[in-house]
């Protein structure tokens, strides 16, 4: 037995366990929904996002839920990402995949201390993790939508796993994160601007390159994405967010005198 | 995203990964088998052995075992814990509940920490997770057949996880371990005895303990419970195993004579 101390326990009851949302884009199995469900209460979580589930909760799922009926009957059904992470400070990708366009990423370890500290740094902060469909995962598109990416160390020859186990692990993850004693910083905080206002920012970013020309809406070939990401591994200020989107404004503005 | 280094890549090939098992007591539901042998498969390790399973490999269980049908197809059938568990040299008990005659007590993280070192420690050792069935977990019988107790930190409230979801997450915390980092002891290894010895001393004992009168076999109170639990808190090394072996046989020569 070694002599490391316990970290200090985790009260279910402080705000942040009800800041962090777990997401699941697509779901095709509502085993899954309902197994998901009783991961996030067993480690101390409550909000569950299904956006466009392929069925919505049925026996199959309530069944599965266990004792956790109440976070199934708690969910929240969108019709799409955004929505779901309407009132993100941050967004973690959790997939398997590297992909050409890839955030900023990190193993799950790694990507849950980073969320807890946001959530310690910034104590209204909400964060969410996103889990992809159960076949193929999170789209391109879907990634990009988040802050960061967080992949699960696993063996590399077999490294797909059940959806409900990733929430599993993340959940769990993010329960030892939350009791890591994380200090805020000494720093007065200077926050990243939240999901949906980059996400605002991307899509006046887009238009306007469409209305100077740059960008061929019918070609756009991979201009978006690596904006995207770029702005996602600089990870945008607020403040610098306004002055981005001052400047896309300016741009619009002296296009139609 | 923090600046912390990536811990070293985790070699699947390593002897490591082959010595790890997960015991599985009593299963009732097929489905968690394949799931189980799914969730190993996922971290890199492949030694799973069941214990008089209510029902054996069938068609769900290798659905839920999707990619990992080998894993199950070596999977080791026994009919008694101590078969398990034979040629250990460590043995995790892993289970939520707290008991009177409790073995001691470390987090997932702590206890897979401690059997990665024992494997850096002893490179031909061999160690354990036990999982006790779905409805009510490990026996106190079983859990004193294993040398300390885990648990996998929860919510107070709802902390009974789904087995398979329990083995994901322990099997994840190993394959974290093997990849801390840990360096073996600088002290000459001075190896406790393994878990079949122990329980051999422990039969040895029994034996003893009636022969001379102090225990009776019709009203055994918890004088063995007591005792197993003493002998695993000390973590008896081999060197006095022999020493109490020999106290055990000189006691019953004394009373032939």
């Amino acid at each position: 037995m070694n002599t490391h101390s316990h970290p200090r326990p985790v009260p279910e009851h402080l705000p942040a366990f009800a800041q962090v949302r777990f997401v699941l884009s697509h779901t095709t199995h509502t085993g899954n929904i309902g197994a998901a469900a009783r991961a996030i209460k067993n480690m101390g979580f409550g909000r569950l996002v299904l956006v466009n589930p392929k069925h919505g909760v049925d026996a199959q799922a309530i069944s599965l839920a266990s004792g956790a009926a109440d976070v199934l009957e708690a969910a929240h059904i969108c019709s799409s990402l955004s929505d779901a992470l309407a009132g993100c400070q941050a967004a973690v990708a959790v997939t398997a995949r590297w992909r050409e366009f890839s955030l900023p990423f990190a193993d799950a370890r790694q990507s849950t201390l980073h969320m807890a500290q946001v959530l310690v740094d910034t104590p209204t902060a909400e964060v969410a993790f996103v889990f992809g469909t159960e076949m193929s995962g999170l789209s391109n598109e879907e990634v990009l939508q988040c802050s960061q990416c967080c992949h699960i160390p696993a063996n590399p020859v077999y490294s797909s796993l059940n959806l409900a186990q990733a929430v599993q692990l993340i959940s769990y993850e993010m329960r030892m994160a939350l009791g890591a004693g994380l200090a805020a910083s000494p720093y007065p905080p200077n926050p990243v601007a939240p999901v949906d206002d980059m996400e605002r920012f991307y899509q006046h970013l887009e238009q306007t390159l469409v209305d100077i020309g740059f960008l061929n809406p019918k070609q756009p070939k991979k201009l978006m994405p690596r904006l995207r990401r770029l702005f996602a591994r600089a990870g945008v200020e607020k403040l610098e967010l306004d002055i981005l989107r001052g400047v896309l404004a300016a741009v619009q503005k002296s296009r139609a005198l």
